[in-house]
């Protein structure tokens, strides 16, 4: 791709393209950061307002029957199954990733410890993303266990031994955007006597992901990032088969309890991956949510996860050389990995020490990625709604504004709570 | 009030009666459920519109800023502070209610058991609402303690010794309405060297709570309910300011961090009520919730909690004594304590057979109330959108299906899930 001409011709033959239209992006906007909010979908304002105005407007109580609102969470979770090579019954919509990972986390740790006691360790990187590293040091301090971080991947295999109970990573980076080898990882924890917990934050909806055919024990992931649930929405909650009725998790809510009106005092868990449900499903975001995964479902009579893939690589793989090129000499340098089989849905590139203001230089031409401390540009790439001529232009205005050294200006070196 | 038109003029004299103006009810339904699911506020479709269509929809990432995203579960719970009797800054809006204990309920045993290992238990009521008794179930079971239930309130007093932790009670009854005296019990718990802790599901927007004043520990309760935040909005959680920095509690995500935004691996706690705050809030719902939030606090310029309590009380006594003499030979009987000071915003009979079908028939006509297993026809009185004439409507109803013996139809004996 070297030229915006080329750009424009990838874009008529795409065979993915029409997907875009089930979103409205305003002309001009170059939305690189589907990774940390996914852009709304055409279809949420009117199903959200059908929840609000009519289902509980005016159905009120009775729609957790007749709107079904009690079967949100477990209907959203088979969905998303579908983009995680998991089954229907395997998977729901509930709660927080970090709520869901203290889930899946006190349930691995108790399956894997139940015959081996001396196995103390959860293993994990030191890059994770920050909340799984929080929610792991808390069930371990609670625990007594010990969190033990690698400083780089290559580190991981030689932690997998008798003494680590979990093994807890995020698939695709959330920094470099490095995707691991999920089913080798995973087969070296199992050699090793280990479970493996992985997050797929950055993975659901943006890289195929097979959790039954890796083996992965638990999973948990995002609604708000690929899968364009809206701000805040709910996570899901993944557990094999195998495990599913093998543990009682701490938040033990009535949702997850076998019959939860009923209103019996002991706690009975429901049946397979129900018993993950904790509280009331909170039901406006959930019906985003729904909108949001129908989105990346549009894509199953396209090709399905393995094209969006493919799209998402050629676009990754023409903005690194594109920027590589064209943004040569301006200290810019690729965090992410060239290889394709290594790099999830995002391109990344440090800048010692103007990021944070290169990356506001840049959302005021328009072109919106995010900055994460301590020096990342940070450029995710959503194959649904992103196009050729998207990462053409997007590696042009990065160009003139390091040209033009926009960053300098003071209004884009005033750091806000989030970028 | 003994006949129709007595009722219509206590409507026209009633001060708050405006506030239903808030809500659009349709003609002919009596909802007497607000104490399940609250009604629509007649602001909630537009205020969600706006942050769907336009703070995610246009705004997209940037509105964790710009459209104040971040400050939406403080601002809520300063709200809601307001009417439970607590100060800005000490209850923020998150997560579910039975989420929300588990991190109390982790903190109040970690602080009570610090000095005084050998309190090895939590005290309750069988009769708690079962999600609160299945969290302290899984609770105890993680940290080898014990929960003890009182069969009735009177025996309380008894079990608070030297043995318990922590005194954990909803503080009205979801079956019957009955009311704790909270500051008697709390300091009966003090006494004792426990803490306690409340569920105020039934009682915020309900009842006046004075959390400071009562000496309250820890206190959680539901949006959707009395506060009228939509199908299984967010819940919130309040915490004593003298041990509000004490404890980290296990559900340590990143937006209970000092610095979310610092991306750094250790988890340092946020400052006050803040850490209790775990994943990414889920703004859509927190929306709604502040639209309901907000209709309760609108009777703070007519008296506020006080003002709808007297009120709640004038409607559930001509409730209870119109049923007792027009509904008199049907096999009700009252469920709810006759005393004004012991009973919280509703009125619920035992039946003893036929409970479930008199429900739906009634909500055939209707009047919406629900069941409560095994035997409980529930009624709740929101004083904020409820005329005297409902209630003489309802009573009306409720003799007219008796009468008849509609309970006695099939399709009123038909279980759904939920009711």
């Amino acid at each position: 791709m070297n030229t915006r001409d080329e750009a424009l011709a990838l874009d008529a033959a795409d065979p993915l393209a029409h997907l875009r239209e089930q979103f409205d992006i305003r002309p001009g906007l170059i939305y690189l950061d589907g990774n940390s909010l996914g852009v709304m979908p055409k279809a949420t304002p009117a199903r959200v307002q059908q929840v609000v105005a009519q289902e509980w407007g005016t159905g009120l109580i009775g729609s957790w029957n007749s709107a079904g609102w009690m079967d949100l969470a477990p209907r959203i979770g088979d969905k998303i199954a579908q983009l995680i090579g998991a089954k229907p019954g395997e998977c729901v919509a509930a709660d927080s990733t970090s709520v869901n990972l203290f889930k899946v986390l006190s349930a691995a740790l108790t399956i894997a410890r139940a015959d081996a006691p001396q196995r103390m360790r959860i293993v994990s990187e030191r890059s994770n993303f920050p909340t799984d590293l929080y929610i792991a040091e808390a069930l371990a301090a609670e625990r007594g266990l010990e969190l033990v971080l690698a400083d780089n991947p290559e580190e991981l295999p030689a932690l997998l031994d008798a003494r680590c109970a979990v093994l807890m990573l995020t698939h695709v980076n959330y920094r470099t955007g490095r995707m691991h080898d999920m089913a080798a990882l995973t087969q070296l924890a199992h050699a090793a006597g280990a479970l493996a917990l992985w997050d797929l934050a950055h993975s659901a909806g943006a890289v195929p992901v097979d959790l039954r055919g890796s083996g992965a024990d638990f999973a948990i992931g995002c609604g708000y990032k690929y899968l364009n649930g809206g701000p805040g929405a709910p996570a899901f909650v993944w557990v094999a088969p195998r495990h599913a009725e093998r543990f009682w998790q701490p938040l033990a809510g009535w949702m997850g309890h076998a019959a939860p009106f009923e209103f019996t005092p002991g706690y009975r868990p429901a049946p397979g991956i129900r018993r993950y449900l904790c509280g009331t499903p909170a039901v406006l975001s959930l019906a985003a949510l729904e909108c949001g995964v129908d989105t990346v479902l549009a894509a199953e009579a396209h090709g399905g996860m393995a094209a969006l893939r493919q799209k998402s690589l050629a676009l990754s793989r023409a903005f690194t050389a594109l920027v590589e090129v064209r943004c040569a000499g301006f200290g810019l340098s690729l965090v992410s990995p060239h290889d394709d089989a290594q790099r999830g849905s995002q391109v990344c590139f440090a800048h010692p020490t103007h990021g944070y203001a290169m990356v506001q230089a840049l959302i005021a031409r328009g072109v919106v990625g995010d900055f994460r401390a301590p020096d990342i540009l940070r450029f995710g790439f959503t194959p649904l709604y992103l196009r050729f001529v998207d990462a053409w232009d997007a590696v042009e205005q990065l160009r003139q504004m390091l040209s033009h050294e926009e960053w300098r200006e003071a209004r884009f070196n005033q750091k806000a709570a989030v970028t």
